[in-house]
C-alpha cells in the first residue's frame, strides 16, 4: 500500500484490500503498490500547508525561495539514478526517464536562475514604473504582486511523474505557496519515490510540498478563494472539476493542461530527400515514439503536400520499422511500453477510429514484436501509422494516446490552415521549411489555435530542442481543446499565481512598500 | 419595443406583448421602453462578426485600431448631453450620468493613447527580446499576441450603461475582436441609445459592434474555442455562466467582474477632526451617494477602530443629513433614485438583514424625504448607515447595492486585517492613514484578497480619483466574491484578450514576422 506524505509525516491509507486500486508493472504486469486515500486526512493537510508552509515561503524573498529550487534540483539530482531505475517499471526507456527526471531537474535550475536575474530579493514585487493618476504629484498607480495565503493542488497526468510536479512546485515555491500534489494512479509510485527523496534530503521547510495518492475529489470541497487548482489530464476531468460548485462558488482559480490533437505541417517547398525533410522525419519519429507517444504535446496528425504524401508515408514507415520495441531495459530497445493495458487497449481503439477513414500503412493495432518481455503481459504496443483522409473528423477529434500518428494530405495552404484549426485549440504545432513568406502567413493565421509554434528550417533543424519538449521560457498551455491554460513562460507563471493588485498611493507608502524586503 | 442592433441594423423582437419584459423609469415609473429577444437571429449575428467585423479589425494595426477609439470617443462626446437626459431616467443625476458617459469617453481615449505609445504599429505584437534556447545563434524563443479569430460578448450590468460597454469595447478593438453586446435590461435604453450614437456616426467598420437588448442565453451554446464572455453582474449569475456546458466543453475564456463587499479601513493613527478624518468622511458619504451607492466598487463596510466609532458615527451622520434626495433634475438634488423598485426592496432587506446584528444610526429603510417626485412611485431609497456588530457574518457576507453602508469598530490591526479577509475578496478596499509602518503592513497583509488598494494619506488626499473609481491604467476586478476576473490594467486588459503563443524559430522567421506590419 503506497503511503501519502500528509503534515510532514508518511501516512498508510485505512483502505481494505477490496477499496484500493491495483498499479501494475507496465512491462511484466506484476503488481507494484496499491493506490488508496481512504481515511487521509486531506483537511488537515490543507490546513498545515496553509498555517505552516504558506507564512514560511511568504516571509522569504523570491531569491530565498530560489534557493530552495536549487536545493531541491541538487537533492533530485543526487538519487536520480533510483528514478531512472523505478521508471522502466511504467515502461520507460532510460531516455523517456531522463526526459523525465532531468527535464523536472532542470525546469528547478532554470526558474532559480530566471528569479534572481528577473526578480526582486523581496518577498514580493512591484511592477512597472508608477503612474500619475491625476494632477498632482502623490497619487500613483502601480501594480503590485503578492503571494497567495493559499496552496496550490497539483493534480497530475500519469505520464510525467517527475517532470510534472518538480514544474509546477518551481513557479508555485517561488510565488510564495505551499503545494499539495495529487499524482496520477498509474505512476504513483514514481512521484512517491521523488517526494521521498526530497524529503529524506530535508532541503524544503515544513508544510511547503505534501503528497496525497488516491482520489482527491472530496478534498475539492475543501479549497477556497486564495488556492490554485493545477490540473493537468483529460478534458473530460478538466470539465468535472472546473464546474465543481466549490470551485465555482468561490472562484478558485483553475487551470488546465489538456491533451490536444498536435500537428506537425510539412510546408510545400520541403523537397523529399532533402536534408530538411529528413529532420522532418526525424521529428515525427521521436514524438510519436518517445514515451511510446505519450505526451499530451507529441504530434498527432501529420499535414503534408498532397504530392509528397507517398514520399512521406515511405519515409516514416522505413524510419519506424528501425524502432526496436520491448522491455525498456533490454540492450537496443528503443521504445518500451504505454503505462497499462488499459491504456494500450484505448490507444488500439482511438487508432482503429482513424484507420476507418484510411488505413495502417505503418505497424499492426493487434499485435507486436518485442524484445524480451511478454507482448500480452505488458502493455507494449507497435508504432501505428496511419493515411487518413484529411476532410474526415476523426483524425482532429481522437487522440490516440500512445506510438500512433495520422497522415493527412492537404490540397493547398488555406486547406493545411483550416485542418490544423479543426484540432480546435491544441499545446503546440510545428511548421517545418525554409520558405519565409509562407511561414509567416501560417504563424498568423494558425497562433491563435496554439499555445506554442515550433518552426524549423534549415537554419536551426540542428539546433532544435524538439516539438514535444515544453521549456520553462515559453507559454506551456494552449487554447479551446488543450484546456485554455497558461503554465510556464518564464516569470510570467510565477506571477500568474500571485495576486495582483493595483495600488494607489502616495510616493512615500510606495517607497516604504519597496524598501520592505 | 427596444430594438437589437444585429448585422448593422436595426432589429424588432418579434414577441407578443406578454413576452417582453417592461423597463421602468425609476423617478416616475412610467414605462420607458419594452425589452425581448425572441425570433433575433443571434447565431447570424455571431457569424457576422466573426466573418466581417473580426477580420476588418485583425488587418489593422493596433495604431489604426486606436484611431477608432478616437473617432468613437468624439462621436460619443458630440452626442453626450442626450446620454446625460436620459440617465435620469435610470434615477441619475449630473454627476451620476458624468460619471457613467465622460467616464467611458475618457477609457476610450486613455487606451487609444497607451496603443500609440505601447503597442506598436503592427497587428500582432512580438513580446520581449529573443531567448536563446539551445546551443547555437538559430532556434530562439519569444511570445506572440495576435488576435483571437472570434468575438466578444459582453453581458453587463445595470449601473453603468454607457462606460461598460465603452471599456470593454476599448480592449477588444485594439485586440482585434469584434463585440456584441447585452446590456441588462434596466437600463437597456441607455446602450440602445449609445449604439444609436456610434452607428449614426459610422465610426465603426461593419460587424464591430453589434447588440442585442433582452435574454442571451440560447446564444451561449453558439460560442467557441476563440471567444470571450466578458461578465459583470452578480456571483449568482457569474456562476451559472462560467458552468455553462458548452463554455467548459470549448473552454470558452471567461471573465468575471462581480460585486463585492468593499471596505475602507481608517488607520488608528488618524484623529477625527483632522483634515484627514474629513477626507475619509467625504469618501465614504461620496460612495454611498453617488449613482445611489449602485457601484461594484462601492464602500459597503466602514472599518474604524473602536475608539473612534462614535466620532465616525456621528460624522457621517451629519454628511449623510446635508445630501438631498428626489428627482434628480430638480434644483439642489444630490442623490436620485436607484434604478428600479425591485432595486430598492432588495437593498431595503439587506440593510435589514444587517442591522438585525446592530442599528440604523442614520436613515430610514422604510421611507424617504424626497424633492419634486413621488416618493412611492419612483425608487428612492435614504442613505441608510448601520452600526453592525463586527464579527457577525452579515456585515461581511451581505451587500446591499444602494445607498447603505455599515460601521464596524476594530479592536486592533489583526483584527481589522481579519474583518478585511472576511469579505472573501473584493474589488477594492481603501486605508486612510498617515502611518506608513501601518499602511505597509497592512498593504502586505490585505493585497491578496483584493484587486485594488486605495491608499490615502494627507499628502493625496486632495488628489485621489476616489475609492469607487477604475481606471484605465490599474486593474478592475478582484478574487473569490469579486469574480476572480481581470479588466483594463493598461495595455494588459489588451493582451489578456489576445492569444499568446510561444514561438521557436530562427532569427530570419523572427525579422519576417516583425516587418510584417
Amino acid at each position: 500500500m503506497l503511503d501519502s506524505h500528509l503534515q510532514d509525516t508518511w501516512v498508510t491509507p485505512s483502505a481494505t484490500d477490496d477499496a484500493a486500486a491495483d498499479v501494475r508493472d507496465a512491462v511484466t504486469g506484476e503488481t507494484v503498490c496499491r493506490v488508496s486515500s481512504a481515511g487521509l486526512d486531506l483537511a488537515g493537510a490543507f490546513d498545515h500547508a496553509r498555517r505552516v508552509g504558506g507564512p514560511t515561503l511568504r516571509a522569504l524573498t523570491f531569491h530565498q525561495r530560489a534557493d530552495l529550487l536549487d536545493a531541491l534540483a541538487a537533492a533530485v539530482r543526487a538519487r536520480r539514478e533510483e528514478l531512472y531505475t523505478l521508471s522502466a517499471r511504467a515502461g520507460a526507456t532510460l531516455t523517456d526517464a531522463r526526459y523525465d527526471v532531468d527535464g523536472g531537474i532542470r525546469v528547478l535550475r532554470d526558474y532559480a536562475g530566471r528569479a534572481r536575474a528577473e526578480l526582486p530579493d523581496a518577498p514580493h514585487l512591484i511592477e512597472g514604473p508608477a503612474e500619475r493618476l491625476a494632477r498632482g504629484d502623490d497619487f500613483l498607480g502601480v501594480h503590485l504582486c503578492t503571494p497567495s495565503p493559499g496552496l496550490v493542488l497539483q493534480v497530475n497526468a500519469f505520464n510525467f511523474p517527475v517532470w510534472a510536479p518538480l514544474e509546477k512546485l518551481a513557479q508555485a515555491v517561488l510565488a510564495g505557496m505551499p503545494s499539495v500534489v495529487k499524482p496520477a494512479t498509474p505512476t504513483s509510485y514514481l512521484t512517491a519515490h521523488l517526494v521521498r527523496i526530497v524529503t529524506e534530503a530535508g532541503v524544503l521547510p515544513p508544510g511547503v510540498l505534501q503528497m496525497v495518492v488516491g482520489s482527491v475529489r472530496p478534498a475539492l470541497g475543501l479549497l477556497g478563494e486564495q488556492d490554485v487548482l493545477s490540473f493537468t489530464g483529460s478534458a473530460a476531468t478538466a470539465a468535472t472539476l472546473r464546474t465543481h460548485p466549490n470551485l465555482v462558488a468561490r472562484s478558485v482559480r483553475f487551470n488546465a493542461e489538456a491533451d490536444s490533437v498536435n500537428a506537425v505541417v510539412l510546408a510545400p517547398d520541403v523537397t523529399p530527400g532533402s536534408p530538411l525533410f529528413e529532420a522532418f522525419v526525424r521529428e515525427v519519429v521521436t514524438e510519436m515514439t518517445v514515451k511510446a507517444g505519450q505526451k499530451c504535446t507529441a504530434i498527432r496528425r501529420v499535414l503534408v503536400p498532397r504530392e509528397h504524401e507517398p514520399a512521406v508515408l515511405d519515409a516514416l514507415s522505413s524510419a519506424l520499422d528501425a524502432v526496436t520495441i520491448g522491455n525498456p531495459t533490454a540492450d537496443g530497445v528503443r521504445m518500451g511500453a504505454v503505462v497499462s493495458l488499459e491504456q494500450r487497449d484505448d490507444v488500439r481503439r482511438a487508432a482503429r477510429r482513424i484507420a476507418a477513414s484510411g488505413r495502417f500503412v505503418h505497424g499492426d493495432p493487434d499485435k507486436v514484436r518485442v524484445v524480451d518481455a511478454d507482448p500480452e503481459r505488458g502493455a507494449f504496443l507497435d508504432t501505428l501509422l496511419i493515411s487518413a483522409d484529411p476532410d474526415a473528423s476523426a483524425p482532429h477529434e481522437v487522440e490516440p494516446f500512445g506510438p500512433a500518428a495520422s497522415v493527412l494530405a492537404y490540397r493547398d495552404t488555406a486547406h493545411a490552415l483550416d485542418l490544423l484549426a479543426r484540432g480546435r485549440g491544441s499545446l503546440a504545432a510545428s511548421a517545418v521549411g525554409d520558405d519565409l513568406a509562407w511561414t509567416t502567413a501560417l504563424v498568423r493565421e494558425a497562433a491563435a489555435w496554439h499555445g506554442r509554434l515550433h518552426l524549423l528550417d534549415s537554419t536551426n533543424m540542428t539546433q532544435t530542442t524538439g516539438h514535444g519538449s515544453p521549456l520553462p521560457a515559453l507559454r506551456h498551455g494552449g487554447p479551446g481543446r488543450a484546456g485554455g491554460g497558461s503554465e510556464m513562460a518564464g516569470i510570467r507563471g510565477v506571477l500568474d499565481l500571485m495576486q495582483r493588485t493595483a495600488l494607489q498611493a502616495s510616493p512615500r507608502l510606495l517607497d516604504s512598500l519597496a524598501g520592505d524586503a
